[in-house]
């Protein structure tokens, strides 16, 4: 019986390019609309498949799920469902194939929020950051908090506020520390975060304690994840409860979610350990990704670094999440926490970059500290492979002045 | 014209007893089933009202929103649907009145989750409370963070493993500080936290920020809320950004909704303002109750106290909730914070009575710090009017060995 050879060039011809973010080896999912409502979509090269309209054409099967405005009932069809779909849009979308797939123009479409997020968690798992922002906040002495390397930190944000990518984001009021009790502004030291986030794709019990195992066979993928932070006000609200309306203001998410199936190639070890984890957080296999991720301001690039650089894989986290029996929920979605590298222009957020507005970094020719009315940021994200990459596309937002 | 009274005494003789928590001047709102599946109902007495059968027979009307499980899309219709239902209830469940009303009696009957939670907020909003629990974790130097006279400090919690009243709870499993590193352990000191929870019943938009008059009028109504935490993982985790798995292991909510209606007659002023607020979170008129609040253990008297002792109302903290762009969601639950008075026989937690454990109290003549497995907890509340109140029913949890 000959080998059969995994396709690697698609019928559409974009998807071919080199650098393009949607090959046929990725296959990320989303949710459009066109002249019709909002039904759920694969993107390929710069074409969407039109997956409802796939399945009444008899094309492939999920039950009409895909008909929805958003992907939480196809995800929770679970797993097989979701391998199956993969391996029959891989087949429909080969060079070669000649089935009639309905395309959409990415072009002509507008992208919505691909999942109804159902809680969003937010993690701080980038030493580098942890460390840098600690220092910043409360001196070098206690710049890592002492349960940092034995835990995933997280708390709980606030799902309300999570949109996709192209949202504006208006600048937040607030209220700040001044010299005597606090004053009410508008936010003066606005900033990003370069997170991954993801979806967690399964149900689990209250009282059900989920292995880190479990929790990686419980993730349907990854979005770019941009955690605005408005950091006067959350320096002034953060102890002893954590950030709330600092982050509050707006959270974007990238429109497509990159399957764990499509970045399975590019499994890699995290950061190095400082000390050994207790038993419920160990992992067999390394849950992290090399895959390079970075931001822009105003279409400048700024800090890039890699996924690989963090020190909790996202399952550690949601393996954490359960300790106490927390049940979670098809769309929770699970910030993995500012990506930084060690490096200043690897830096994901702009506190750091900065060094707490101390060094203003140069955007365009001007100087720049935090973010101004009308800077738009850009986050991108992709694992290279041999002649392809695994890319989400565009995340970004801009900035409107507070009123 | 004669002056119409106000129907003092109700045609279900049970709801006329002194002392009983649902006279026809309460009404709350809830979800039960019998030999039925879940639908909406009202307690009057030891009887619900079928709320969805009432409106197949055409006496009331409310889109038929009653027949859902849960009353996310009764609350979602507003003020105005509220006010309609409750005054034709009125009408129907008065002394006299012969329209005949399907009635289920309460002890045939379970009841479920009053709504689908949305997403959980807890605040920290009494002053004896956040003093005593801040001494405990931070000295008497650093009890009182400096903000907390001028915001009402909250975070955002878990709205999965919130809970109906008679859902055991599960002793949770977590990490805990110790000697070299953290251990793994079934937490040592588990306890309980006596809080209203107010159910916010119209969406804002993201960017919008709500008045405190506005938010007034988005609360549909009231539950007690027992917000069981795990003092010891939280001492270990809660550091630099709040509680989480600690608050994680369940929230107990009271079956019933107490509108804001029925505790209008009740409205009260707060603790004593040691600063002026900034002009978003300041009430015209005072948003507090006239209303005892206690909590039992193992059928015992602990402590008891009066709504009134807070020092931040729920519409301050749902004003305070948007101050950032914040969208807000009908179903949202925002949880009062720790309802303590300034003596031990009024604290509602155990933290703050056994001053973290130190000093023993006797429950049915045994020494208690912390809870132990089997140990029940009940919380209740009531305002009382004349020759009637205004009661929650029961708010109990029982705890389950660690697994």
């Amino acid at each position: 019986m000959p080998m059969v050879e995994q396709p690697l060039r698609s019928r559409v011809s974009a998807a071919n390019d080199e650098g393009c973010d949607f090959p046929i080896q990725n296959l990320p999912f989303g949710v459009f609309s066109d002249g019709q409502g909002p039904r759920c979509g694969v993107a390929i090269g710069d074409m969407i498949v039109d997956l409802a309209e796939c399945e009444a054409r008899g094309l492939l099967e999920a039950g009409g799920t895909f008909r929805a405005p958003q992907l939480n009932d196809f995800i929770a069809l679970g797993r097989a469902a979701w391998d199956r779909v993969r391996a029959r849009l891989t087949e429909l979308l080969a060079e070669g194939a000649d089935e009639d797939v309905p395309l959409v123009p990415m072009d002509k479409a507008t992208l919505h929020m691909p999942i109804r997020v159902t809680e969003f968690t937010d993690f701080y798992a980038s030493k580098n950051h942890a460390f840098n922002v600690g220092v910043l906040f409360r001196g070098p002495e206690n710049a890592l908090p002492p349960q940092w390397t034995h835990m995933p930190i997280g708390y709980n944000g606030r799902a309300s506020s999570v949109v996709v990518s192209g949202t504006d984001i208006r600048r937040p009021m607030g209220q700040v520390k001044a010299e005597n009790g606090p004053e009410w502004t508008a936010c003066r030291r606005l900033d990003l975060e370069l997170e991954l986030g993801a979806i967690v794709g399964a149900d689990s019990a209250m009282g059900q304690r989920v292995s880190v195992e479990e929790a990686e066979q419980m993730i349907f993928g990854y979005v770019l994840l941009n955690d605005w932070s408005a950091r006067d006000i959350q320096a002034w609200e953060y102890q002893p409860l954590g950030p709330f309306q600092s982050k509050a203001l707006g959270t974007t998410i990238s429109p497509w979610i990159v399957t764990q199936a499509a970045l399975e190639p590019f499994r890699s070890e995290g950061a190095a350990r400082v000390n050994d984890l207790l038993p419920y957080l160990r992992e067999e296999r390394p849950g992290f990704y090399d895959m390079t991720v970075g931001w822009t301001m105003n279409g400048q690039k700024m800090g890039e670094t890699n996924y690989n650089v963090m020190y909790y894989s996202s399952a550690q986290q949601l393996a954490h999440h359960t300790e106490s029996g927390c049940p979670m929920r098809v769309g929770d979605l699970l910030g993995s926490g500012t990506i930084s590298g060690p490096t200043q222009d690897q830096t994901g957020a702009l506190l750091e970059m900065t060094q707490g507005g101390k060094s203003p970094v140069k955007v365009n020719g001007a100087d720049r500290t935090f973010i101004e009315d009308g800077d738009r940021i850009g986050l991108y994200g992709f694992a290279q492979g041999d002649g392809y990459r695994i890319g989400f596309g565009p995340c970004t937002g801009k900035i409107l002045p507070a009123d």
